[in-house]
C-alpha cells in the first residue's frame, strides 16, 4: 500500500454525463449534460471521445490551466484498446498513459497519478474515465437494435466522463492520501449479466486488506464508497463484511446505486462502467466534500475484467478493485 | 520529459517466444521457447495468458525473489480489455496497474514502472507486454481460417512476452534513466496492413522533442531502437529525421526488423505487436548490454492505436510513442 508523503491535491474536476444520467438523482452535480446521446457526432463511439475531450476541458477551465501545463494524462474506458480515450486526447495533445481497469479505471488513475506525482517536483496530471452505454453494450452484449430483454442482475453502462486534475506543488482543500492497488480475483462467475457478483469478492479483498493493513474498520470513514457493484454486489460485499466482523456497513454505499433513481428508472441492478465511478466522484462526491458532508473517503474502484470471446470460451469473468481515500484538508 | 533521480535497476528480465520467433536471428537470446502455438493450452487466448505467467515467473526466478516481494506488475497486451494479461497474472496474485499503449506499451511499462518508482522506498516493480499473432489477427483483421493474403507492408504480430523486474534498492548493472512519454498522433493512415506507416511519425515526434531537451542527437548514442516500426516504417522515420537534420542515422534501429530473417521468412515488414519489442529487449537487449555490446540505448517503442470498429467507421489509425533510456551503469 502506498501512503504519499508529497501533497497530492485535487486541483479541479469535470463531469460529463448523458440524458438517463441527467434524469437522475444527482444530475445537479455534472458539468456538462445532454439529451443527444451522440453528442452532436455521428458516432457513439466519436460520442464518447467527444465527452472524454470536453471533461478534459472542464478540468483545464476550472482550474485555469493550459493543456501543455499538465505533465500527462492518466486515462482509460471500455471500449476495445480504449479507443474512446485515444480520439478524446487527439486535440489536447497531451502525453498520455493509457490504462485499464475496466470499471476500476478511475481509482486506477487517481491512484496511479496519486504514486507518480511523488516522483518528481511541480508535477500535474489529469486523470479520469469515461464510458457510453450504446458504444459498449454492442461491443460486450448484443446489438442494441436487437432489444433483447436484460436480466434483473445486469447493470445499465453509465454514459459519462469523468476527469479530476491533481497537483503535487498546488493547494486544494481535498486531497489523495493513499493507494492500494489491488490483484486480481476469480469469483467462478460466467453470467455476463452479474457483472456485481464478479466484482465483490475483488472489492471485499482489497477493502478488507486495506483495514488490516491501517488497522481501521469501516466506522472510522464517513464513506467506503464502491464504484460500482450495483444493488446485487453491494449486497454480497456487505454479506462479506459482515462475515468478517465488520458488522458495521452504514458508511457504505455505492456509486451504481447513487447515480439512477431504480424506482422511476429501468435500470435493473444500477448503473456501471467506467464513466459511473468518474462522473459520481468528479462531480457530486468532490462537490460534497467542498462542502464538508464527507471529510474522509474511502473509494474503491471495482472492475469486471469482462472480455467477448473469453466468454464465449466459456471462461469465468476475473475482476479487479483498486482503492484510493480522499480527505479533506484538515486530514494532512 | 522525466529524469530520474533515484535509481531504478534492472535487476532482471524473462522472455518467452513461439515457433517463428525461434526459428529467428535472436532465438538463442529467449529463456523459453515453444514450437507450439498453444503453449499446451487449448485456445490462443489461453496461450497468450500462459506466456505471461511463465515470462513474469522466469524474471522472479532469474532474480531469486518470489512473487509478494514485488509491488505491482505494470502489464499491458493487444486483446481487447488486455484479457491475456488479466489471466496471466492469476496465478501470481501481485497487485495489478493494467496499462495500454498497443505496441508501444513494453516502453510505457518500463517508463511507468521507473517513474513509479521514484516516489517511494524499497519498490520493486514488473513491467511487460506480450502479443500472440493468432488472438491478434483474428480480432483485429480476418479470421485466421481465411486465409487471407497478406499485403507487402503488412507486419507480422509476434507471438512473445517479455518482462523486466525493476527496483530502486537493488543493484544491477543496467538502469533505466529516463522516460519521456508521447503525444497521439494522427497521420491520417487508414489502411490496417501498414502500421508502420501510421506509427513513424509518431516515433519522429518523441524522439525529435527527446533531442531537443536534451540537447542531443543520433550519435550520442549506441542505440535508438523503435520497437516496433517494421521495414516500412523504419524507412519513413529515417526519412523523418533526416529532413530535421538528423543525417546519421546509423544507430536507428528496429525490434520488427530485427525478429526475423526476412530473407528466410515470410514476414513482410518485419515483426509488430507488444511483444515484439518485449522479446527484444527482455531477450537481446538486455543480453547485448551485459556484455557491453551497448552502452547508452534509447528505446521507442510505438503503438498504433488500432481498433476494428473505428476502422470499420472509416476513422484513421492514431499512434503513439513512448521513450525510455536504458544505460550501463558507467553513465549514471
Amino acid at each position: 500500500m502506498y501512503q504519499f508523503k508529497k501533497h497530492v491535491a485535487v486541483i479541479s474536476s469535470g463531469a460529463v454525463a448523458g440524458k438517463l444520467e441527467s434524469e437522475g438523482p444527482l444530475k445537479s452535480y455534472f458539468d456538462i449534460i445532454s439529451n443527444d446521446s451522440k453528442f452532436n457526432m455521428d458516432t457513439w463511439e466519436k460520442a464518447e471521445s467527444e465527452m472524454i475531450r470536453i471533461s478534459a476541458e472542464i478540468a483545464f477551465k476550472k482550474a485555469s490551466i493550459k493543456p501543455n501545463q499538465v505533465d500527462a494524462a492518466l486515462f482509460g474506458d471500455l471500449t476495445n484498446q480504449c479507443n474512446a480515450t485515444t480520439f478524446g486526447f487527439l486535440e489536447h495533445r497531451i502525453p498520455l498513459l493509457g490504462i485499464y481497469g475496466a470499471c476500476s479505471t478511475y481509482a486506477l488513475s487517481i491512484g496511479m497519478a496519486g504514486l507518480l506525482l511523488q516522483g518528481h517536483e511541480n508535477g500535474m496530471m489529469l486523470c479520469g474515465a469515461s464510458s457510453h452505454y450504446s458504444s459498449a453494450e454492442r461491443q460486450y452484449r448484443f446489438p442494441l437494435e436487437y432489444g433483447c430483454q436484460r436480466t434483473p442482475t445486469s447493470q445499465t453502462t453509465v454514459t459519462g466522463a469523468g476527469t479530476m486534475l491533481l497537483s503535487n506543488h498546488l493547494n486544494s482543500d481535498i486531497y489523495v492520501r493513499e493507494f492500494l492497488p489491488g490483484i486480481i480475483i476469480d469469483a467462478g462467475i460466467h453470467d455476463v449479466n452479474n457483472m456485481g457478483a464478479a466484482m465483490a469478492p475483488a472489492a471485499f479483498d482489497t477493502i478488507s486488506k486495506y483495514f488490516k493493513y491501517t488497522n481501521t474498520s469501516p466506522s472510522d470513514f464517513d464513506l467506503i464508497l464502491t464504484g460500482d457493484l450495483g444493488f446485487e454486489g453491494y449486497k454480497i460485499l456487505c454479506d462479506m463484511l459482515n462475515q468478517e466482523g465488520y458488522l458495521n456497513t452504514r458508511n457504505v454505499q455505492d456509486c451504481g446505486m447513487m447515480i439512477y433513481d431504480r424506482e422511476k428508472q429501468a435500470v435493473n441492478a444500477g448503473g456501471s462502467g467506467c464513466g459511473c465511478s468518474a462522473t459520481v466522484v468528479s462531480g457530486y462526491i468532490i462537490s460534497a466534500m467542498k462542502k464538508g458532508i464527507y471529510q474522509n473517503v474511502l473509494l474503491i474502484g471495482t472492475g469486471a475484467l469482462l472480455n467477448a470471446t473469453s466468454v464465449l470460451q466459456k471462461e469465468p469473468i476475473p475482476s479487479i478493485a483498486h482503492l484510493v481515500r480522499i480527505t479533506k484538508e484538515v486530514f494532512i
